[in-house]
């Protein structure tokens, strides 16, 4: 079965990464969650990216904050599609690092950025990769933008009272 | 077979665009390229959106630059991964604007943001999603990633010359 | 009789939003309150853009925070002049997203921006505009722009003791 | 008949001001273009301010670079709908200080701020300000968005060859 | 007798600008403090900048915040050294619209800029262009310094202790 | 008679301050022009701090670039009023590191910062101190914004034929 | 023995700079801390940058923020390896102007910056550059290092739980 | 004998790092040079890091641009201090991604930053962390500085003039 790999730089970063996993876990898309340091554990660093794809991780999310190099460097060890969560932590100025650190990957080697602390939304993303393939997935993105918009009419009627 | 829609919002866009269109075809995945604007044909922009996916289109590429609504609004109205590629344009505050726009995307709707100008990368990135489910596309990506550790080898022996 | 449109991406915006409604009311033009969000109900966005200016609606202000499409959207739609009141959401990166994405938008499409969650002046600006054509209104203005001066004497007074 | 009343802070302004007096004389309205600034002829600021609206001015485009005091001092003088075009002039800081000043107006008195160099777009709003209440000229910003559209389609044909 | 004007846009920033007025009179410089404001009280701006020579005013401490007019526009009215104040007020983006819209003046009308929220440096820079010319003052800021030194000397004592 | 000291960082800063010499020989007052590098001659920075205002130097003008110490160096070390100018150099990040590193001085060490690249208004700035307690420069100053003001309209009738 | 210098501006710095200290003694190396400002006590200044590596100082650390002047100073002064620490101080613009003013030193006296408020790693800085001539500090590094990894591994096991 | 490792992420970094290389070459320390890129030789990376300590290098340079991850991933693998360049590449947004990948490390993996492309500086930290324990390079440092003063104070007597 497809999974996706859900990394982080550390244990911090979890109350921001937790939504990925929500949002994943509600799609009913397996995660395997690990903490991986690009600068503390470079070792298990090289040997997630270089392996992550034999066995069935499908996409990897991976969140870091300040200089960011988590995701960037799995993009540069794995063939998988990288999505890069920017963690806005208690370093970083205001996020700025965590967000161009992440984003401004070289030619060659893209990384899928979404927003600062935009962890939802790179769960979402994986689940469009997987659906991208996969129609009975595609449809649970279909039915969940309905429950989007089914959401803002509810807050529409509200205020019009 | 499998497709990439690439569109930008405006013809000026192509210089920066063609990087995407040229190494998905040096991977062979088909694409199709197309203008649309979401503020100068907005009902073009709702017909790309909604469709995309039904005639075999399985990534879609936006590239705008400013105030750049493209890549968000087809993401709001397709269930397809799209992503997203800030360009630099004339008026731009030194990219910025385009960056921001495009990056920062509230919780249920993703871009898969790729680096300022950065059309090539969103072109690997669309084919890593292809090959995330298809083993053929994904072994061209480990070859890629092989020919870009040749180039940058043989330039280091030029230099240590 | 003139109405002013005013609307946002969602009801967490409301609180910013109320100082449009309230100055508009306080000028005793009427507004019509909504929700619509440019990412979660695109139907909704191209219904009411397209149509607005039909049903006696002659300025429309839109409120969101982050990457916000709602005002550039609506602007795309519609032939009525945009207030664009940018937002400082939760998740905005120091409000700087909300407002290039509002303000920098391309030649042709124009959106009369206003300062970060500067809904009151949003307000200000559409009672201008109807006052445009309207003496009755402008008077009102004139009014308004006194009431401001006499508040100033009076803190000015307060200080020099 | 309805006016509109440009103004900028020096002659260098002219080639970006230009554009607006373009596309506002491409809509059959009046123009009428001075230097106004705020910094060097303060008298005729404020005798500007105080009288635009008694002249048959309906609305003001104030352009402006670096600290950019003109688009919002003639809107603490006049009752009118004032436009601010931040000019990125040759001693700005990338253009922040124009939009900045001219943007972030205190509650009270907006400014209408365009995008960066947006004279053009601040031509197109003066005019749906005067749309708004005159069916004659809504029309033509009707059919300049069809025309905007049309140059997009044909745009499309051009790069699907 | 040498006197300082000390004036601001609104009674909100006294807190900051208080600092001014401390500073000045522990140097037994007298000062005259006023609230004006260019945004709701132009003709008291406009009175206050081209009389305040003539009453024996010799330098004008002006603090504002947002797009911040007060000390760029005293400056064009006044042939007196202007001192600035950017004030982060609450509705600012960090500080950096009062900062750019009080430093960036046009060749020709300067305004002696201080740090964000500095009012106590402005005290002391108006009472270093008054010693500029008056010996008994200019002993007083050697002295002044000589108290800075002593206090970290002080502080440099605790420490190592 | 009074002198004004005008220091930079690097003959490289000339082109920059040249502007500030040039317009204080018009209002014919006295400058001294040297070159203080307060990373490379420490020991003359120390020199020229502590004795510019016994030799008759009335104000100092310091311009520097990038990590800009000069301004801030001999504001510590002279009891006069010092007039920072933020030069652009090759190295800057588009000025702004220039920016802050003279402006936002701490408490008790103010420095006068004008625009980047604001050399000519440090010298007229300069002679508004010197006007302070002088009539006669007063009376320069004033004449000076008359011609100001001359040429604004000047400009203003060339553009309305 | 090898001593490290850590001076701050401020006792104000203390919080931050204690970081260094404490990982500095963690491994055993001698640490001297004193105050020294740049601005308020520049003989001290000069003084201990002319001498500091006279007395048996390796590596100066120093700490301090809004215009920091301080470490480039220092690197002026003494031939020592200078590590600057950008401090976040209550008057800072974000910390930007305390990270620029450090980091963007002009060719020929640099400064070895580390991250805002990164005082533990000027602290491993200065250890490290000890290490790099001393085989049993450089053990010390490599023996800390490895107890990074093992805390991320056990964090790693408490959320795979 | 003691050994420089200087390192980059692509030949088109030459020209910038060159500096080191010549300012290194001019204090007659051996100089080791190479192409080692992040994110297209990871492999390289790993071996680089893990053992440029054993065979004599004593200070790693190292220069990238955009998200620029190579000196601190060297600084995850190495026990050596690392110096870090941001280069201003030509997808960089004028710099800031460089700068704050390289500088905002977390804590326990430290990174010496220098300014945007200040290759130069980051040779004579590496000549000063040397001559931290070598007299003999030291008073190279010393010698050095001193001909820096020199410079200045001929271009000071050729603006006498």
């Amino acid at each position: 079965m497809s999974k996706i790999g859900i990394i982080m730089g550390s244990t911090s970063d979890m109350p921001v990464m937790q939504e990925a996993i929500d949002i994943l876990r509600s799609f009913e898309i397996e995660v395997e969650v690990d903490i991986v340091s690009a600068h503390r554990t470079p070792e298990k660093l090289f040997d997630y990216g270089q392996n992550a794809h034999t066995r069935g991780i499908k996409v990897v999310i991976a969140g870091a904050g300040g200089a960011a190099h988590l995701p960037g460097m799995i993009a540069s060890l794995s063939p998988l599609p990288v999505i890069g969560v920017p963690v806005k932590s208690s370093n970083s100025i205001d996020g700025w690092d965590s967000v161009l650190s992440i984003l401004q990957m070289p030619g060659g080697v893209p990384v899928a950025t979404v927003a600062l602390n935009g962890a939802k939304n790179a769960g979402i993303l994986a689940a469009q990769i997987i659906g991208s393939s996969n129609p009975h997935v595609l449809q649970k993105i279909v039915d969940y933008k309905k429950s989007l918009r089914q959401k803002v009419i509810e807050g529409a009627k509200s205020i019009r009272k």
